[in-house]
């Protein structure tokens, strides 16, 4: 596996707002839905939460929304793994859809490894994820052609 | 009206995920709907955008998330009108709950007042809704309190 599998998803029509596009939020919920699968292939599924207690936490998420998605689009997402250490996850998402000819958004996201319990505290991945991960980031496309990527918000006067 | 009123929410028992807390991009939606009652407030309403045809589009998004929501909590949102400019608008929430002593979550976002149509296009905002913003932009608390604000995500080795 040196790379992760596209997850897609249509658009429910209770996603769609008064604008008449996809809700700003429900770009995080199809992220959030994304990153679920990635859990599922790298072995922090369902079992490996119930076997371990240890799951994934969200520290920060930065989305950047460069078009209109609409009730009849079909969305792709790609995760690539940006960066890693022993406890942390830097990943990135890109959004595309057949009507588009660019990325209809590009989001990356900070991730904590966490053993949950009384008090939720950060723990190492293990060994045979961390490998995994290393694979996958070796493989990453370049931040430089990922898209648009975190930042300060801010505005500058033109 | 010199602050924003504070939007207040329960939380869905379907926005609680297999890790027993709020799923993350539920911040974002309690986000989208508290920026729908400050678009009430400045006027930027049902009523103007079907008069008008224009309405506001996010652009960014950035969340921190400081702490676990529970199925229990309440959340209050402050919005802060951070930084406008003739057609942008950089607005920051921060989450509150009386369980926690601290944000459960800080969020900062820049909005693009639009024109819709055959191909949507930025437009002016009103005087009216800028001198609401001037009014709100200098009643804000200052960006050191607000609590984390958005920034390039990256791993620092330690």
């Amino acid at each position: 596996m040196t790379e992760l599998p596209l997850y897609r998803t249509g658009i429910d029509p209770g996603w769609i707002d008064y604008n008449g596009h996809l809700r700003d939020a429900y770009y995080g919920l199809i992220v959030s839905y994304a990153v679920d699968e990635v859990m599922d292939h790298l072995g922090l599924d369902a079992a490996y939460r119930q076997r371990t207690g240890c799951t994934l936490y969200t520290l920060e998420l930065h989305i950047h929304y460069l078009h209109e998605v609409k009730s009849t689009d079909e969305i792709a997402v790609q995760t690539t793994i940006l960066d890693f250490d022993r406890k942390r996850l830097h990943a990135g998402c890109r959004f595309t859809c057949s009507r588009l000819n660019d990325p209809a958004a590009t989001v990356d996201m900070m991730l904590l490894h966490v053993h949950q319990g009384a008090t939720p505290a950060s723990a190492a991945f293990p060994a045979d994820v961390a490998a995994k991960l290393e694979v996958l980031k070796a493989s990453a496309t370049s931040r430089d052609v990922f898209g648009p990527a975190s930042r300060k918000i801010e505005l500058k006067r033109r």
